[in-house]
């Protein structure tokens, strides 16, 4: 292994939620929305377990990488600093610009196609953090609104296939008595 | 070419948009969904338009293959004749089956990531004609409500790209007075 | 949670294994794709993790959707019960018919973009069973040999993030010494 | 129309092709991989029908915008001037960096399913400017060459659905005789 090549998967993570935290979104900012997809299909969830869902999803290497990209994309464009004319582009959130869309459905198949409709959904509401991310004065977040809608949508999904493995324990378990 | 191994593309088309008509849906009411979807971002936008931009959706080979075998699988589970637990879960939407969602992503890709989001919210609020497939009453639609959803989506998509260029004209002619 | 709408996760999974075995492909013979597409990147991989690696990978509901889905239109092609001209492009494996081809990339993205290539790989190659899967003489698999290249993918990908994991642990071992 | 908020679509075209062309790659060169990939499937496949397929490509915005974001993080990498650990991730080429291969499969999906297999093999065999691309002594190409390979792949697709029409409309007309 030639370590000039190769990066710690363990500064991959730290840098990626540390990025992320600064530029504003916390993991319970995130859990929130999680806990607003799912509430009404998971009727004991907790804010709890919704965080440690969101941890979950920041645990894979793609969803750092996504991370990484996209808000280095923001903050170059924050800072004018890219090329005409991806800078106009991303500056204004450009509607055929859909660069930031493909990377946050990479985080959605994570965890298979259930997640899908409730990515498209949170987009639309804009709910939550995804308010303020939207807001031109708190600057540029073309990439990271998608993101956070993105896991969120992940962490969603996670927790259906879960809830249900637990559903199944506790009928079996009721089946065998 | 080799006769037994090849439909002729114009079968295709004839087949899938027949099965779908048998089974409730018409362009009209697919229509009827784009315009809902994009109406406040192409104020001057027609049903005509919209029919239009179904019509062309349902001229890819990709949403005719979709339709067919999803239309397909439906049919099959109404009769009681796939295999079991498939026959289950597609006679009841079962939520952790994404064959569905699968397909309909591959259609609404062909326009582009800019549809992913349109795709998620017409999917949550049920608008129109998916509000009737939905309803099992009427039949198991378990693939062809999401195809019909992503239909609209891709047809709002091809709007959308559509529109600009014509704003784009329109300032192009201006500017050169 | 209603009974008559769920079917167990235990009986998806084994279902989806018996069909596929049924199908004339086993665990091991997705395992020696792997170990194929993988021994040049892990120099110590052997076919036992190869194998454990496509158990892991057929443990994913999205994974048995798609494999119970597809085998499905395989045996219905095979007896000539489907609908014309979907029969038709089915039972020819029509190059314009890529719906295979969509529920093999969800598989795929379930671990990631790093498994694409892989994917088109064993694809083009026909490696191992892909070669008997893609005899006309041995009946209509025109899903099976597609879903086999994305599992034997998918199990790649999970093998490159797992020796990472691996290498970085030694690396961390030694610099404390 | 806000002016300030949008780019001309001639604008975006002319500046990733020009872009593209800076970092080495001409049409003609993507040519030649589609002519490689399609030979076999269309026999009278000519180099200008390639360049015409490729020049079509190009013309789709989602295309033109993962060219512009992948070249630009290239061209950063180049220069050092990403933030740390995305720096070097893209400066080598790390296997466990997706991104560039998530934007690649953005632009094969816009002409269906039937493209993946192409993409992955020839990015596993760099046929011709993929091979240059890949010697780091010309540069950080770690987007580029994905996105190459992406664009041949599909141009492919197009070829292939076009020559399908072609061959049954000669069909229909002697069959009109």
């Amino acid at each position: 292994m030639s370590q000039t090549h190769r990066v710690l998967s363990e500064h991959v993570y730290n840098s990626a939620v540390a990025l992320m935290e600064q530029r504003g979104v916390t993991v319970d900012s995130i859990a929130e929305i999680v806990v607003f997809l799912q509430e009404k299909y998971v009727p004991n969830l907790t804010k709890e377990k919704a965080v440690e869902s969101v941890h979950s999803v920041l645990n894979k290497r793609e969803v750092q990488n996504a991370l990484l990209t996209g808000i280095q994309m923001d903050i170059l464009a924050e800072k004018g600093q890219l090329l005409s004319p991806l800078q106009e582009m991303i500056d204004s959130d450009e509607s055929l610009y859909g660069v930031d869309e493909v990377l946050s459905l990479a985080i959605v198949n994570l965890y298979g196609s259930i997640g899908f409709t409730n990515y498209g959904y949170v987009d639309k509401l804009k709910y939550g953090i995804l308010e303020r991310l939207n807001d031109k004065r708190y600057g540029v977040h073309t990439f990271l609104d998608d993101l956070v809608g993105a896991i969120a949508a992940a962490a969603s999904s996670r927790i259906a296939h879960r809830h249900r493995a637990e559903e199944e324990k506790a009928v079996l378990a009721t089946g065998q008595v």
